[in-house]
């Protein structure tokens, strides 16, 4: 396959529209996620967002990428003064719907009503669930990062709750994604779904990895296979 | 399917690692890439990194999480001290060379030697690039943020340099990223590979959405289908 370079020069010479598709797909797959939130007079707010990354384990904290764009600021507004927020993880089966959230509805708009999902609640959670994610989690706002780079903000939460189908999640912790049906955006508008290859089992030096099944057992093919 | 709520309680009663590798998951799939640095003595490093997203377009920037632990402070210093640092998407099959990197290995070993990669240099940029990755970024270091509520910190850099197949670039910028082979992690350590289900056209209010091919143009099994 012939190769193509870009170097800084040709990435600014690109036509606008080009090189944003070009450069959000860059950085690989990206978690496809919903984040609701209510601003103090209840009205509520959905909306699709693909910077959703881990943070830390202990405690349990996940951050996300806020642009510096009319629509998406409802989001952070709600957030940063309720100090609360869901992340609902999209499955295939609503994945369309997922995708209309990134309308640019007036604020008086709920994205919920505008492209046909559901808002649950639980107690003590102020911020609203989407109630056809199968992964639904709520967090509570611990930092909030201006990037001086490019004036895009980062938010942190702690998670609080987690709701998932008991089965997806295997003995040693390891949360199956792939039975829950959760798709992966490429770009700014490329949905995928996903095949495990398998898990790999922790990497030491001067040792030989292998494979594990979804359930990090030693993969029975490599047992089975001859030395 | 049976649901399971975890409240924190819940989250902070798990075993260790058990909770690792469940919150790990939370957030959905992640991006594949190995990092490549080199010290001022000319030491090479790289490492296996989950948690590179976009940042913004204009200008192309990227960011990633360090964790505070030992073996990821190679790349973090080299960073720090170089200004310089590639990005090399993984590919199905150097995977399991990747995902060796994340082994503990002396600051005086290449981790492109101990896991069988090899490096690869571009005039005017100090870093190595992998020369098994079909998507290789050069970035250079923009920012670099403490993250107060667990110590990770954040590196941020501008893409300078970009190599990848010509025919994975579509018209519009859309980068085929599974016509690259390109692999996506959840958890700690499931590869997976994907298959796109469709792009979706731009979202407007009271408008609705058509699936695009991965060339951008309407997809013609809606044109062919009935109104």
């Amino acid at each position: 396959m012939h190769n193509k370079t870009l170097t800084r020069a040709d990435i600014e010479a690109l036509e606008k529209m080009q090189r944003t598709r070009l450069i959000n797909c860059l950085s690989g797959y990206k978690s496809a996620n919903l984040i609701g939130t209510r601003d103090e007079q209840g009205n509520e707010n959905v909306s699709v967002v693909s910077s959703v990354i881990h943070m830390g384990s202990n405690p349990p904290l996940l951050g996300f990428i806020v642009r510096p764009r009319k629509v998406e600021r409802h989001t952070l507004d709600n957030i940063l003064s309720t100090g609360s927020f869901t992340i609902n993880a999209i499955a295939l089966d609503f994945a369309q719907q997922a995708h209309q959230t990134s309308a640019r509805y007036p604020k008086e708009v709920s994205e919920f009503n505008a492209a046909g999902l559901t808002p649950h609640y639980e107690d003590n959670i102020s911020a609203p669930f989407v109630l056809e994610s199968p992964l639904k989690m709520a967090l509570e706002l611990r930092e909030h990062i201006i990037i001086n780079s490019n004036d895009t903000e980062m938010v942190i939460g702690e998670v609080v709750h987690v709701s998932l189908p008991e089965q997806a999640i295997m003995p040693d912790g390891y949360v199956d994604l792939e039975a829950l049906d959760l798709v992966t955006i490429s770009g700014l508008d490329s949905y995928h779904v996903t095949q495990r290859v398998h898990r790999l089992s922790y990497a030491k030096p001067n040792k030989a990895l292998f494979p594990l099944t979804k359930e990090g057992e030693p993969s029975s093919w490599r047992v089975l296979a001859p030395d």
